[in-house]
């Protein structure tokens, strides 16, 4: 059945429904909401889009997203240079920024692997991340990354590619979440609380 | 705290949040998503959307959606000019469409009256619907709005403007969905579905 609505609804409809988790009933429901807004409200729509490749670039030292050559925490001279933190992507910077308790710098990885995705070593900036590490004077390197099978693989392969360097590598706590209730906490979660169990 | 994230993503997951059905997290993970695509994916994107309301008309029969004066329903020669279906918005017309089941034209309303979000009468074209309805040799009007207080009263003044012509009003059948289970049916459909009862 061919669609009553106009070519461009359509069309729009079609590349909204492409972004991650946007189904083609939302799709439809947000291409009407854009055709009711008033024009100029869909022009900063469109120069937001189109300056996006332009205006990001990436990192040089820690591949977090910037808008220089470095990305803000890269040039700030007041955090801790002994510190880095090793995370998946830049919203996880984001995240960790956000809760004020870290001063060191990040290094961003571009994913984790995942030989069923596709994303092999190579792809992330691992031998970057080992260049970065000889010679300096880090002090503690903490791996930041999720708790799933593949960010356990990516660890695992930074902790061996950084076995000749002497510098502690430690990792994010494993337990149970603030608010957490122990009655509704999944197996894994519980196991790991219980392991990381600290003296009162 | 301030976003370490460049400006332009700040910007853009500003705008998708404005978006309906859109939270800040969701907004954020659009934006990434999207500065991760190839520059031509954005491109077309930006172009669909810049395309969106210089290509999208309002029919001056109906109200629908069109992309020329008429609407592709209204310029359709083989539809039967007898039967009038009054709607609320161009995606009830595709809706009913994609039923295969009707082959009149429609009247699309641009709402329901909903004082407390400040639709009134004269914002929906219930006044275009009697004058077209007036002289015409329309045999059936069928109101096609869902079933809500706010539709319910858009349908009573509707049938109260048009009370001096004399056509018969309809309104879809109300009651159990197909696949709708008895136990989890609402009260209200399943007493729509009790006074509704056919006979066998």
């Amino acid at each position: 059945m061919k669609s009553t609505l106009p070519k461009a609804v359509v069309n729009l409809t079609h590349e909204l429904g492409r972004l991650p988790g946007i189904g083609p009933k939302t799709a439809q429901r947000l291409a009407i909401h854009l055709l009711r807004q008033p024009e100029r409200a869909l022009i900063t729509l469109v120069k937001t889009l189109s300056n996006l490749h332009a205006s990001v670039k990436i990192c040089t030292q820690c591949f977090n997203l910037a808008e220089n050559d470095l990305c803000s925490i890269c040039r700030d001279e007041m955090r801790d240079e002994s510190l880095l933190c090793v995370v998946e992507d830049p919203l996880d910077v984001d995240a960790i920024e956000r809760t004020g308790s870290y001063n060191g710098r990040y290094h961003v990885l571009g994913g984790v692997l995942s030989p069923i995705e596709g994303v092999l070593p190579d792809q992330l900036t691992i031998s970057e991340l080992v260049r970065r590490v000889q010679g300096s004077n880090i002090r503690e390197l903490i791996i930041a990354l999720d708790h799933s099978m593949e960010a356990e693989a990516t660890s695992r392969l930074i902790t061996s590619e950084l076995k000749n360097i002497p510098i502690p590598i430690t990792r994010l706590a494993r337990g149970l979440p603030t608010g957490g209730d122990i009655e509704f906490a999944d197996a894994l979660t519980l196991s790991a609380a219980l392991e990381g169990r600290k003296k009162l």
